[in-house]
């Protein structure tokens, strides 16, 4: 039961994107779910967040020193001859729904993440939406973490049910979309496909629902954390690494996951997301002050807020 | 200022349905925004709702028991020769959509609503889904109302659209789902709906989701209240105007409009829908009792309750 920042290492993809959407288009930007994880979670812990990722000799440098100058610890970011993951996506134009038009995985295709001595001491893990072996190996490399956290997406859920099944059972907390929770579940309710996912391992399940916010089940109950009403949303992408980056970092910055730790992480989670939006790929992170986000955490709290007075 | 129970005049329509669904068909079950309304209003204020509606004399005189029995005053639920208004509606197997199979206007076609003396002196109006002309009719036969809200549809936003902006401009409060809100303001941006809908008249708005909760834009700023996480929905049918009924009703117990009993007022309405949703027609309604609501209220409270500690 410490409350010193811990350490909090991400697994995922690091990428250039593509986007096209009803802002007009925007090539070659910086992506990836670890990426906007890993920035998303340096406010909170910033010189605790390690960063594990492959990426081609076509990545620029400039992104990496970004990283750096997050505080983020880049010694697991591989770089290897060929191309970085590239994805290239449209929206559509009330930007609630997306068309990938191409996914060329480089480099990526032959990621096998070997972990440091130091980094498998890690404390919180974070699996990004990866392969669920490459999962399960990075998993298998962390000592002790004190908490584990995955993301997956419908393309690993049908294509690798079994592989997703074993690490899921090692897992205590999911983060995971509401259409894949039902896909995985394979049922509609929400509250039902948590029921049958938290039978599959995690502890705690976390359903992303976009601009309808985020649930939260829990030992300690159901929490729902609202996504915030925005008067204009540039760019999705990345909205959700970025809540799942801000929950983790939060609470490894707290250093404990208590009832009341787990429902502040979601609210900081939503806050990250909600500036995420605003500007295209990271831009608006790049810019981000903890002034910013302890205004908006307050905004938040205006926003849900009542009193509970008995009728 | 006052803080005694306030008179909740609705005027709207009382309804026979025929559902369809993935439970099953309820023929010739009771429905209609009114009934909701004010079974919904009638937990907060027994015996301060006043129903204003027209019925056929096929219409059983049990629903109009049923009324009776909830405190409701049914003497401006008038009945005349002829059939009671009949919808008639599909949903889809995950109870995400519906399709209206038939509508019969019944006596609802002539319905031009004449209060009683005592019916003039309403203090809380709401102006149920109907024509925006009877709207206005109702609105201008009330004397001094201290709050008007009201609700609308497609149909009338593009059959009557300047007949609609008329009772707008009259109105408080509008209370409307998300699709509606974006059609009436013809922009996609909730935010940005609100903004222009504003300019209409209502100074506050609240936005129904569904399953995605409700948000209200006023000038204490804005106010998300989530959906109660359900195991089971059994039939949609009335959610939001049981919604409006308990935000109306629980407004009109307190007697006045502030920023805390409104975001209070938005969480009982909320608590009402998630009960009404549980069984068909008003069925859950029935067999509610004023321990059942403070109990999901709490719910809702442990539901989005967190605390605001600076980083």
């Amino acid at each position: 039961m410490t409350k010193r920042p811990s350490s909090l290492l991400v697994v995922g993809s690091v990428a250039l994107d593509d986007l096209d959407g009803p802002q007009g288009i925007h090539p070659d930007v910086l992506g990836g779910s670890a990426s906007y994880f890993a920035t998303a979670a340096s406010f909170f812990v910033p010189a605790s967040v390690q960063l594990v990722a492959v990426v081609g000799n076509d990545f620029p440098q400039a992104h990496v020193d970004f990283f750096v100058s997050r505080g983020i610890d880049v010694a697991g970011l591989e770089r290897q001859e060929g191309k970085t993951f590239r994805w290239s996506g449209r929206y559509s134009d009330d930007l609630t729904s997306r068309t990938s038009l191409d996914t060329q995985l480089g480099v990526f295709a032959g990621f096998r993440p070997r972990l440091s001595d130091h980094h498998r001491s890690a404390e919180f893990l974070f699996l990004g939406n990866i392969d669920p072996v490459l999962q399960m190996d990075v998993l298998e490399q962390v000592r002790r973490p004190r908490l584990v956290a995955c993301d997956t997406m419908n393309f690993w859920i049908s294509g690798k049910p079994e592989e997703l099944k074993r690490t899921l059972a090692r897992v205590d907390l999911l983060v995971i979309n509401d259409e894949e929770a039902r896909q995985l579940a394979g049922v509609h309710n929400l509250v039902q496909a948590v029921e049958i996912i938290r039978k599959l391992g995690p502890r705690g399940v976390v359903v992303k629902r976009g601009d309808s916010g985020a649930l939260l089940f829990y030992e300690g109950g159901v929490f729902a954390a609202p996504a915030y009403p925005l008067e204009q949303v540039r760019d999705p992408t990345g909205a959700g690494d970025t809540f799942a980056g801000g929950l983790m970092g939060y609470l490894a910055r707290c250093g404990e996951v208590t009832p009341a730790t787990i429902r502040r992480a979601m609210i900081y989670g939503s806050v990250l997301a909600s500036y995420c939006v605003e500007d295209f790929s990271l831009d608006r992170l790049k810019t981000l002050t903890l002034e910013d986000i302890a205004s908006r955490f307050r905004a938040f709290y205006e926003l849900t807020h009542f009193e509970h007075i008995a009728l």
